[in-house]
């Protein structure tokens, strides 16, 4: 079994969707997280739901417990709101850290690998310079416990 | 909206649970990562679905894409197989890092802060020595872009 095997298509957004359209789409569809294409067609970031969240909810509030529980609750249920028309170019952490990315040959085991490094439930597949879809960590656990 | 508000029941493992076991429950429900419940039936662990893999993959081949990559097809189909009897108790990694476990008064921007802080799709909600249930990062991410 192969990474071509089990790929799903997969939405994607670009570097100019806004943050909050990007959590809407994640929410509506139920994905695992999202997958930024570059203006060539090709990953420049895969971000697990939680690294979503980590665009949207203020840095102060990450860092600190004790300063997200002094937010009043009517705030925090719109925290959303504070990301304006911010874009995920904006958001994205200026460091980039191993892409979850792999060709369509990949063993179930290399992107089983590579997820569990990555902490990333989504590796986005690209063959020969084009996007072709994504392996979700629940696919391949499917197949894995079914084998 | 505080965490009490959108919990859900969730299943939850032991610190005996044979490692194929739980990623056979992770896989047919489809959840997120899992709960380790304690003798005193308290979360010792929440593990995120990739932190499952990592307890499923071996070592050499989350360090080195290049050994993942030699393993014949055939034996990476089955590379659950490896597990045996283990259990999550000798899988689980040593040092615990912070817990995502929370009130049932926390805000949904705590929870959410939380979630990006400790990259867990799954936050577990504890009162008084009382386990409840999780927030799911998919239900938080509807209650958010909802509201």
């Amino acid at each position: 079994m192969r990474a071509r095997d089990i790929l799903t298509e997969f939405p994607t957004v670009t570097l100019d969707t806004p943050v909050r359209e990007a959590a809407r789409l994640m929410a509506e569809r139920d994905l695992a997280g999202l997958i930024v294409l570059n203006g060539d067609g090709l990953p420049c970031s895969v971000l697990p739901g939680t690294q979503v969240l980590r665009l949207a909810v203020p840095g102060y509030c990450q860092d600190d417990p004790a300063l997200a529980r002094v937010v009043d609750e009517a705030h925090a249920d719109r925290f959303l709101d504070e990301l304006g028309d911010r874009t995920v170019r904006e958001a994205l952490p200026p460091s980039p850290r191993e892409l979850p990315v792999t060709d369509p040959d990949a063993t179930i085991l290399e992107v089983a690998a590579l997820m569990a490094r990555t902490r990333s439930p989504l590796v986005a597949v690209v063959d020969g310079g084009r996007f072709l879809g994504a392996v979700t960590l629940a696919v391949l656990m499917d197949r894995v416990t079914d084998s």
